[in-house]
């Protein structure tokens, strides 16, 4: 099996160090399937005219970058940085419309120890900016995909420390809104903003 | 005088291909002074609550990356992506904000053939989705900031293969709207998004 990067490139293992890789390709893969659903989706948006919603480019710190002759800039070492907003943001209707998008193999509730504080600071000023603002999160297990507002999320995330470093499907199930699959688009989450949000 | 990346870090020369190194640092750096008071001026509005708008990160293709033990993993190739959105978006009172910035030392017209076709579509999208879509741009020789409605631009870009490959600048002076430079924030350009798009 080929295993391949976001972008489509084959993976090439790197001589020096390849112990680890392993490990590390698992990690960076986690979510790859609704990842590549919402894209989808996001694209059938964009070239229907629905909306236009776009994934933010994973940030980079570049550190070197060589100019070769005759040729394009090569980056030839940078890092990858810690994102400080969420991955998708665009706008719907007007409205802005931001979010972030987790899967999880969990059956009885979804962590959300993967959100790091600056993500949601990022959720709660948009809400306070009257943006719509919200998670999808499916359980691979049921193929089950869900639209919870981040209220619900920070609301969680705050409670961390002292209670729960988890919010329980049975919640999701109450204040979530499931998202039919369809085959195209595969995700239609504008349907249930549409009646979460617009109505 | 150190040059410095848009990250901070000081430009360190690859001694294999010096020559050409000159006319791109140049050529990146355009636009840098502009930039900076944007980002300073996002930042203010993100600390005081008025706005949540960020820059996007610098798309970049990752082709190869290493993982060495017990270190964070280290982009060894990745190239420069041309981007298919504006370079800034956001949140403003409940409202899509989607902006791009340029600067010019021409004196009479602000070129545009620095802008490609995707942008193009992109911001023709964005005001299709009734989203506040704009162009910041600096005559820096007179010192002068003006936010001129995508719809221009898109005009001027359309026409560009026949007729010309710039804005003059007293169509500016009468379409635009001048941003008055400050001291904090630097480019209070949501002052005029309020008297365009608000009232």
């Amino acid at each position: 099996m080929t295993i391949r990067y976001p972008n489509g490139r084959p993976f090439q293992p790197a001589k020096a160090s390849s112990t680890h890789k392993r490990e590390k390709i698992d990690y960076s893969n986690r979510g790859m399937t609704l990842e590549s659903d919402i894209n989808e989706t996001n694209s059938y948006y964009l070239t229907h005219g629905r909306a236009v919603i776009h994934k933010k480019p994973t940030p980079v710190q570049i550190v070197n970058v060589d100019y070769p002759k005759r040729s394009a800039a090569v980056i030839k070492e940078a890092y990858f940085k810690q994102p400080s907003t969420t991955d998708y943001n665009g706008v719907y209707r007007g409205k802005y419309l931001d979010f972030e998008a987790k899967e999880t193999r969990n059956k009885t509730s979804f962590p959300i120890q993967n959100f790091h504080e600056h993500q949601m600071e990022h959720m709660k000023k948009v809400l306070a900016q009257d943006g719509i603002c919200f998670v999808i999160v499916r359980f691979t297990t049921f193929d089950e995909t869900y639209l919870l507002d981040a209220s619900h999320v920070i609301k969680a995330f705050e409670t961390k420390e002292t209670k729960r470093k988890s919010i329980p499907k049975s919640y999701i199930d109450s204040y979530g809104h499931l998202i039919k699959i369809g085959y195209h688009p595969r995700v239609d989450y504008l349907h249930v903003v549409d009646q979460v949000y617009f109505s």
